[in-house]
């Protein structure tokens, strides 16, 4: 018996139970004062109306034997493959419904779709990282090279013909970095694929944040990008469905290689080791492209797109540089007077009583570098800022 | 970009659609013919009502600011696991919270569970088998070899020690074949494990239909075993969760292979590729452990029990040997008169318009055998037995 021997190549990240402790001990010195998070990557706002009550109408069904549903399509219910299409219209994106495939979340997905590809292939993610593109690949034991964003490229790093790889990770609006690719930048990267035959991993978890039609919240405004492209999207950011977890990824039948389709294998994959998403969640997703649902959920998204202006402007207002807070829930900001990332992060929680994430915990890049978010609520995130404009005017 | 390659060795199953398809031409030219199905693997009978209840519950609280959840641990919530915990106690089973992994159900997990493995492991699959352990493995390019079920070893075949092999797969109580192996039958496995340090994979998906306390529903109840054997249990059949999508797999801490915890491995590779079941799916979940649920839930299994003493009971009267039909709701009969497996599936369609599963279909030593299910209706599967009774008699 050989365990995985790839596993032990694996890094603790120490990032989050580090604020964790930093925290708590904070806390208990200073029991009197009132700290504020902005460094949470989870939603607060509650579902929808139109989601809550979706949910319990399907688990009504669920309870009388004629309308009850037992195993679905592992692809998900042609109900939902098919707003999901429409929605994709409204962007002039033509996709097929059997080219979408409902999933529990675009994080299972994004490490799932490894199991179609072989592990000789060199991967290429971005530093800083959402740190799951780099982990799932050390578990396959594949070799992984890092695209260099940095201030100089504005955290948006551009294809190197120096460099060969076959699977590229782009995730855009960006976690943590919260940068957007322009059309011209995106197509670059399509233009890199097809020459050197590899396969983009687009990460379109934060597309509803996009707020103008010339940014593009899909790969496929690109041409040519449903020959080298598959992407992941979800309702987590979207409508609140963190804790509900529903997602979907598309992949394009024309994305062959080495004469096999993709959108085959992976339905393959999913039809031999998932079973599909809940009806009940399949239904409040559903939910969400009513036009009750739509409206619902696009007050939540403007809710946290405000708190993003507001940390923006007060970054604007000291002179701090950032990428982010348009277009992404995310601020990433080039901590004030050269502090280290950590040295920042004990800055602002021993002086403002504010807590961030310092960048280092998502790369070397990230060194120097914190992220805000606009998860919270209004009133906390102004204070925050009210007293960031006081420590650092 | 290489894909995996793997994925060309598997082969198409057309077991489901070929019965699909006869049954369609069958109803086309016999429109009048009243058809009854029992092959199907799927529950009938609705959610409970106190799952129904506790959904909508959960529902409304993730409706509602302070008591919204957002991303809840990977693993499953403490609620859920300790529910499952307690439910091993009645089985004299001590397991700790967290060795029970929360899961969207077993046939993931059993898929997923192969990333913590190397690639190089020999696999030992009885035949007749789930597909979903061999296709699992040949996805991973992994050299599988079959353990010989049949009449002779009553579909229970035992461990051979000129056989060596790392990777086990038990299902008890059987899928296809409804066989329930004896303590002494998983002491043997066990003891085999521990001399060749191979690991059990333990499919308990169906342990809610065993009725004598003298028959292990799960492998932990052999001494040992912790030190082997992964287990993997399901809410699917024993609360009609096949489209709700939960499950739970125990790894526990005494399982260390080369100097590595398996438990920490598993919890590694679902903290990094899995976010966790919904927590509306997970309240729902815990109140099949309620007390009313409890009582709700052994109704419905009662039920299905009872179809399948009907379809034992006809087919002892008729002489028919066969395995399953007590402790299981799956029937697995030797065809009369020697028929081949299709050719007593289309005998029964076209002469009293019963639908089975032919046994060929679940490896080659299904062939000449046939598997009825329990899970239809009452009146159906009394007329099925008539019809079986008058047809064979």
């Amino acid at each position: 018996m050989n365990i995985n021997k790839n596993y032990l190549n694996l890094e603790d990240s120490y990032l989050f139970s580090n604020i964790a402790k930093k925290v708590a001990e904070f806390t208990q010195k200073n029991p009197d004062k009132k700290l504020i998070k902005l460094g949470i990557g989870d939603v607060t706002l509650p579902l929808a109306p139109a989601v809550v009550d979706a949910i319990k109408k399907a688990a009504d069904e669920m309870g009388v034997q004629n309308t009850f549903k037992g195993y679905g399509p592992e692809q998900g219910y042609a109900f939902l493959r098919e707003a999901i299409q429409s929605y994709y219209l409204k962007k002039k994106v033509s996709i097929q419904a059997d080219e979408i495939f409902i999933s529990d979340g675009a994080k299972s997905d994004l490490g799932n779709i490894l199991d179609i590809f072989s592990q000789d292939n060199m991967v290429l993610v971005p530093d800083p990282v959402y740190p799951v593109y780099v982990d799932t690949n050390i578990m396959a034991g594949r070799k992984i090279i890092y695209a260099e964003a940095n201030k100089e490229n504005g955290f948006l790093p551009l294809p190197d013909d120096k460099i060969k790889c076959d699977i590229i990770y782009i995730c855009s609006p960006n976690n943590p970095t919260g940068a957007v690719y322009t059309k011209d930048g995106l197509k670059k990267w399509v233009e890199y694929a097809h020459k050197n035959d590899a396969v983009i991993l687009f990460d379109a978890a934060y597309e509803c944040f996009i707020k103008s039609d010339e940014l593009p919240s899909s790969i496929y405004e690109i041409d040519g990008a449903k020959n080298c492209a598959i992407e992941f999207c979800s309702f987590s950011k979207t409508a609140g469905f963190t804790g509900t977890r529903c997602g979907y990824t598309v992949v394009p039948k024309e994305l062959v290689k080495q004469n096999c389709s993709l959108n085959k294998f992976w339905l393959r994959r999913q039809t031999t080791k998932f079973n599909g998403v809940p009806y009940i969640v399949q239904r409040a997703a559903q939910a969400v492209f009513s036009d009750e649902g739509q409206k619902q959920i696009k007050e939540n998204i403007e809710y946290y797109s405000q708190n993003a202006k507001i940390i923006a402007d007060t970054m604007d207002k000291l002179g701090v540089w950032y990428t982010g807070g348009k277009h992404s829930p995310y601020i990433w900001l080039k901590c004030p007077n050269d502090m280290k990332s950590w040295e920042f992060f004990d800055y602002l929680l021993n002086n403002i009583y504010v807590v961030g994430t310092p960048g280092a915990g998502f790369g070397n890049n990230g060194e120097g570098y914190f992220r805000l978010t606009s998860f919270g609520n209004r009133e906390n995130t102004v204070e925050a800022m009210q007293r960031f404009l006081k420590a650092f005017t």
